[in-house]
């Protein structure tokens, strides 16, 4: 494999990490169809613990076996695929060395109850990823949560762990919980904000909802205000959010976010390249889709991601 | 051992794991007289600590001694043994080899409170299992629960542990606490969410009770409507909770549930096989008769599997 | 040292345990005057901690002494002598090889608050027991407790730590907390319920209470009046709660009790003897009194347990 | 490098710390403009944990980027760099020796909820400390704090860790929580308390806020009067704290506080000069300025200490 | 060094420990002017801590340099010097092999609010004293605290460390917390029981506050009356701390209490010394004064343990 410049250009802001490391992201950056272009597309699929089988998989049965996703992810020329560990193994060896794989370590689920320090399950570890051939591991925190130091402290353990055995580092970075509103958690400032701390707690790629216009602490919104941060459109907060990111040193998808019409999403995915992210995450939009449907979407994003749509 | 070409099929959804795993899959799966027909038998008997010893053994006392147990699971030629620590070790080294065991790493009782965050104690440990020569280790979840994500945790560490020394892993997923309400823990939706999550968690043998009817989530109720999914017999809700667990990829196990009479069980034995389960586990209904009894119970119900009954 | 029949049966029960086990285990039950007999009467001082130093030996001020405790022992001719960490370490060289002593590992002492949560704390380590050169370990559960679960995964922990070492595991089960009733605590139900899951847990010795008439849990009266379990008399109880504790393949000891007359005690031990219990572990009765009464005492137990008296 | 006989006379007061240890202050005592005057001035950067990015950068855009703030330190000729692991992550190969570093191993943000137990999420470990070659860790305790003493103990063991390692100990000793009152947490009593705990917890450098006229504790007050401690001057009240940490044979630095206008600023840094203290951190007067305007700032700051201002 | 008869005959109660831990008891008991008399004068400064460095230094200002304890403890001719990790690490290389030291290994302070849990911050270990070449380890409990399990726990862990590396072990108990009265904290009753426990726990030598008449526990009171323990003279109670220290077995010193007068505190200490208990540890009343007041104190307090004054 002969890494392109522009992914050499990513590798580089990746300065302090070991030849192990930088040839996972590079395994992801290089893979698919958008393998060199500096963007990427990953499918995730942790609906299961999420919202459960029916939920997930009903729409489009054959999701229900764990070699579909692999076989879509694949088809379709994504740039990885993250789960957790159950539907990991269902395919990893059918499939290793097919695609680069992220395991999700934690995960919540329906039948846990709402509270102010919402958190997750520590489903797997990084010695799991390692025996499965992950690329990666994957981690949720919930910025806000009264939970949030506890997660911050085992990603920290855990992605130190991960680095020291050559894997990779992605974090969904969700804010939720504490005093936070339900506007806020995906308030611009927030969102930003949650971005920022993923790339301070050492992430290598960092996922975030796409931001909305609102800004959800005063005193953030002061700043806002007086500096004139551009927040007016979708592009314009997505560039504040990667600019949060080390201006621009570290890789940031965007989730797809609520289920949408096409359009909409297509939409959305032109303002993420426009603003200057790295690509998306978009997970229920696919697989609860006929296959078919599925692949001529995913055509589609990964043709606005090589700006041709 | 010549492993059969249907427990070949099974255990190639075990794809990720190591020889020794599927070693000992296999040693379950090719036991006693369902042995090679991918069906299986299982006799737990975890009621001491749960009901404590007279409810559980005094109706048919022989049934005190841990070599009882033993025995009737051989005599009745089932596939395997599953129970606590000081159970096995009690017969282990005079049955060593005569059919394959369980060790239960956790355990509730009746001498506890009834919590919003019900949970068990975990009693033993995956060198246990290796130093009683046990075939697999198992553990109860109860999703739902407050305590639910730490249970997960603990089982993602045992599971991780066991599989690296060659042992396969049986989740027993009990939906209670929390939340939940008392016919929502045996409510179709909330029993394929259970399986899943179990299957999610890297269980090779899953094991839940026989859904009912109800759905207890709203969300899912709505999925379930809409996607037109079959739980009018039980046989169908076998199915459904077969398939949430990737598709057939994994064992799935159903428990006895309430006492009943003898046809009942009979029925839902036969419901278990129509809906394309793997087999049953079935404890308190099988020690708590004369041994006479429940040999001639538990060869109908093998028989009922072989498709004679 | 050659191992009696009796002992040698009594072992076979230990069928799981390494050969360093089985030997300490021997070690306590050929030692003393009812060495070979099967029967053991042990000597518990760990009532510094319970009541603090003056309740306990004020009554009887050389008692006060560690090296007291281990010389009355010898000199009763008793099997085996059981105390906290400080207790043993003050006698164990001048007495090594003398007689078995087993290391107490947890206590709880009068100074903590009654809560529904009762516990202990632990002051000692397997290692300790190694160091001072003890045939077993001793450990105390609270089932009932709220932290009952919490005590259950710390005897797991260091069972199988010490069973690695060849130490034999004594566990004290003392139901209380929760919502179990006064008298509840001492209910034969409960007895024997908690008797069983000290069995579970993997103990070589099980301690418990004499258990009285009394039934505390509704769904256990229902079994016994059904099942016609007879706990009209001590005996009768004793030989319930040794049936529960796997058919008498795990040795069975009681405490004295209450502070009692001699007459009262030495009807109770010959109970405990003819409901087929191993023996007696006989602490405050024995040194809070001048040592030639203790000694006169202990020998007519003695000799109650030869079937002399 | 000669370390010069100034910063000897400060090593000295580290008696018992092995050469690694020493040799890393001396990193930093002997770089930059102040290097071998026995004064320090530290840039830290973890403002993006505690007010988020936007607040902390967006005055100043081009310090969203880690590079940014190893370069100003450098081109100011600042005695070290601290920062939260990505941060330092970001720029550590770029600037490897160019500069000592100190990695924070925990940090606050402003999306946690204010608590009578403030503490802060840990985010990184000494063996990053060392992976990323930095000279020494950073840990934040909040004495008052319900999390206090948990706090310390882990700062206690990560300092064990890192002196083994020849890693230098940095703490930031900021009283909150619990029962201070909001000016309690300047005040005189407080600060000197917290300094003191500090250096009793072993750390090489120790960073308190510059303390007010304030004291908090009426057992303390008697005997600031009773002594006639002098605290009517800043300098003052610096030379009381210098005191405090063990008569001078630590280093102390202090913290800029709120942003006030530059002569404000420059005053407070006579007055810790004057007061015999070590030097300053100086973060957000530092990077939230044109970098002309923060060079031209730390430039008089550092004349102030080299007695030239 | 050769041991004196008198030391001999106290290490011979430490039967168990192993020589290294013999020898660091014989390096305390053999220095100093009361060195080879089994009687030691201990000075413990961890009033930092306790109540900040004004309350505790300024009486005194040459005190806020650890030094000048170091030199006060050899001038004075003291057995041992006592201290927190920051005080010990300054002055460790200075006065190696000038004067045994025990490292205070945990330590509560003044910011902390009171509860009905109080305990203490751990912020040292083991392998911190080995480090400073200490005698010994030291560590404060609780008994009565909701948190008195944790600390036994914690020091029960400690010790075993210690001792395995040939330390000696001190142990400060300190009723408090829980149902205790405050006149209870220092009743004889409570004080014998926490000086004992503290001999179950392990420790080698044993610091207790001097006990009141005052009895607390019902249960206790009645036996003090039956047994007719005496109590009436501070000596008296002194002789019956020490029979609760396993008869005479255990080193056990007291500290001088609340600050008096001197006559009070010389009076204190010869009942101390005629209830047969091995000496004094003193702080506060030692370092808050000018240092020639100090030595002169201290010298009449070693002649009292001489016999002389």
């Amino acid at each position: 494999m002969r890494v392109s410049e522009q992914v050499k250009r990513i590798l580089d802001g990746y300065e302090s990490d070991n030849p192990g490391t930088k040839a996972n992201l590079a395994r992801i950056l290089m893979h698919g169809r958008l393998g060199g272009s500096g963007k990427l597309v990953i499918l995730p699929v942790d609906q299961g613990f999420e919202h459960g089988p029916a939920r997930s998989f009903a729409p489009n049965p054959p999701a229900y076996d764990p070699h579909y996703h692999y076989q879509l992810a694949i088809d379709a020329g994504l740039s990885a695929y993250a789960a957790p560990l159950g539907f990991l193994e269902g395919g990893a060896s059918t499939f290793a060395g097919a695609i680069p794989t992220i395991l999700k370590l934690n995960s919540a689920n329906s039948l846990a109850r709402a509270k102010e320090a919402p958190s997750q399950a520590i489903t797997a570890g990084v010695k799991d990823a390692l025996r499965l051939g992950c690329a990666a591991i994957g981690y949720t925190i919930y910025p806000g949560s009264d939970a949030a130091y506890d997660m911050m402290h085992d990603i920290a353990e855990l992605a130190r762990e991960a680095k020291s055995y050559g894997l990779a580092v992605v974090i969904w970075s969700y804010p939720r919980g504490g005093n936070l509103s339900k506007p806020g958690e995906t308030a611009v400032d927030i969102c930003a904000y949650a971005a920022h701390m993923a790339a301070l707690l050492g992430a290598h790629i960092i996922k975030v909802k796409p931001p909305t216009e609102h800004l959800e602490l005063e005193a953030a919104k002061k700043v806002y205000e007086a500096q004139k941060i551009d927040v007016r459109t979708l592009a314009a907060r997505v560039r504040h959010v990667v600019q949060s990111c080390f201006a621009g040193r570290r890789i940031v998808v965007f989730s797809g976010g609520e289920a949408k019409d096409l359009d909409g999403l297509f939409n959305e995915v032109r303002a993420i390249r426009d603003g200057g992210a790295n690509g998306s995450i978009i997970g229920r939009n696919t697989f609860q889709r006929p296959k078919e449907d599925a692949l001529k979407m995913l055509d589609t994003i990964i043709q606005i991601y090589q700006g041709k749509a």
